[in-house]
């Protein structure tokens, strides 16, 4: 299997979970402003939500961009990842619907540390199947987003139960952390 | 990453978009033509929106066709495009079940504006990222489509609670220009 | 913009509509076969429809095969060809809920009427582009199937108040004609 | 018609069915961890369904690689095949939301079973066009899986009205049967 075949399929399972999230935003019965104020919430978890994947599409494109061949290993922990991704609408929609309440704010921070963890994992797999010398292994380097995202999602998580505006800070935090693009793996694209 | 990676996304996210607004068609309980009556607004703003859809598309493409190499300022640029024409379905159903009211008509235009200034972005972050003697630059040239359609809008959101009816010619009268094709960029695509 | 651009398209659009269209068989609250009855035509509805979204997605292929160059016109006729197919789903859940009743049978026959014409016309559309000479224009020929599909359409809407059942002979008729392949564009591919 | 033009539709079919599944998790009322138990079985169902799902676009692929030249029987075959796979999510659906009650997991199990047969006759088809010194065939060899795999399904169905957990015993283990790379094809897609 070339890279460019598991990248068009995650492409594709990324471009439907984006859509079909939006699918949440359910079409309101009154037809003023106060009819879209109850949404308000859905729409901010939808934004960030949407970024989230965002990241990841982009990021997910920039390793695979790194790797020579796909093993059964790749494939599967790609699947993974794609599983954990595919509950993001899920908790996207329960998040939003419960105006941030702490369990939903929880258990998305849950979702968002098993996608995290899964695309770790992928990535260790692509460096296990290219050697410690690959380009990828080289670019990622230390890793330091790689490694601080989970612990900031662990410490995320309890704290929806003190305040679940702190945890919300925090998913956004590490959203806008990502946003930024990685020098390491740009200067290594265009060396 | 490759203008085609880009495209691809972009392609499916669109295909998904124009899909996912036919289920804001809900299957009526009747079995007569009467019952097919309460869908009539609902129909018609659907294929407003799957016109606009499809001139977002063809002219994605065509200002693709023209782009060397994509940026992260690209990448997200169009991102944030998908994320404004995400809520096309949203709009087009709550436009569509308001029978036209002047709220949901105004909001429909909002979305409209939001997507085509955040592809007037896109596209001056591709001119800038070649520069201005680049083939986008010389074909797009004064862009007046670009510049007069926000214009249109921004003038359709208020007239919408003076006369939704104003509002929606306008939004017809936008799309029936952008349908015919643009002559600079095609006359460049075939010299 | 490249046939294959075109086609990718296409396909995503038809693979989406085909998985939307399950989406009518709504999981049944009982846990006995009982439970299953009331979708039986749902479910034979569901079959019909998408083996004519499979046959136009194979013909669509055959015919865009024996294209070199998508003219705005072509990319505008294929898009008009979507939109009826994307209407499919809907009238696939309306008649399938009710039965097979007189009117949804008649607005079944009516879409299946607009996607036949919308396909003849982008057929025109390709051949008039590529001149009468053209590889496509010989494979199609006198294009028997073509034309006699839309009269047998025209003639199955009126009957199906009469009887449904006649309706829905004539278009099972009309898809086992198209499943055999056909044997002109076949031989021309493999000259 | 390419292989890499069907593998592309069968992706893209297949990363629906994948993102459409989790909409039969829908988004409870309750704000709290008890709101998410009544959605256990649904989960674990749809888990099991991703696993299979993930399975089937593996080895399609790796089948596809083998397959040099797609007939109008491949092609049919190929739909034949995505038409029961379409409707994993509703037997997901329904087994989940019945607490794996005899009959959805009999159905389910028969849904399996329609698969891997259809699987079983589009590997049929493609050896009948290469012939039986294909790479495909060879590769291939007893095929000890796609038999045996039918068998399991059709004892799973009536034990399921035995006790339903043996049927979900059997269907797991075939899942993971399965989910261990064939070695005949990975070695000669390596040779």
């Amino acid at each position: 299997m070339s890279p460019a075949r598991l990248e068009a399929f995650t492409d594709g399972v990324i471009a439907i979970l984006i859509t079909i999230m939006v699918l949440e935003l359910k079409v309101p019965h009154g037809a003023d402003l106060d009819a879209l104020r109850p949404l308000l919430p859905i729409f901010l978890t939808y934004v960030l939500s949407f970024v989230y994947l965002g990241i990841y599409w982009s990021n997910h494109h920039h390793m695979l961009h790194m790797t020579k061949r796909i093993t059964g290993g790749i494939l599967w922990a790609n699947l993974h990842l794609l599983f954990w991704l595919s509950l993001v609408p899920f908790v996207t929609g329960w998040m939003g619907e419960n105006h941030f309440e702490p369990v939903p704010t929880g258990v998305y921070g849950g979702v968002l540390l098993a996608a995290g963890v899964s695309y770790y994992i992928l990535q260790l797999t692509i460096i296990a199947a290219q050697g410690a010398n690959s380009p990828l292994a080289e670019a990622v380097g230390r890793d330091f987003k790689g490694k601080v995202s989970p612990i900031l999602y662990v410490v995320a998580i309890p704290l929806a139960f003190v305040n679940e505006w702190i945890s919300d800070a925090i998913y956004i935090g590490v959203a806008l952390m990502w946003l930024v693009p990685d020098p390491r793996i740009e200067s290594r694209l265009h060396e």
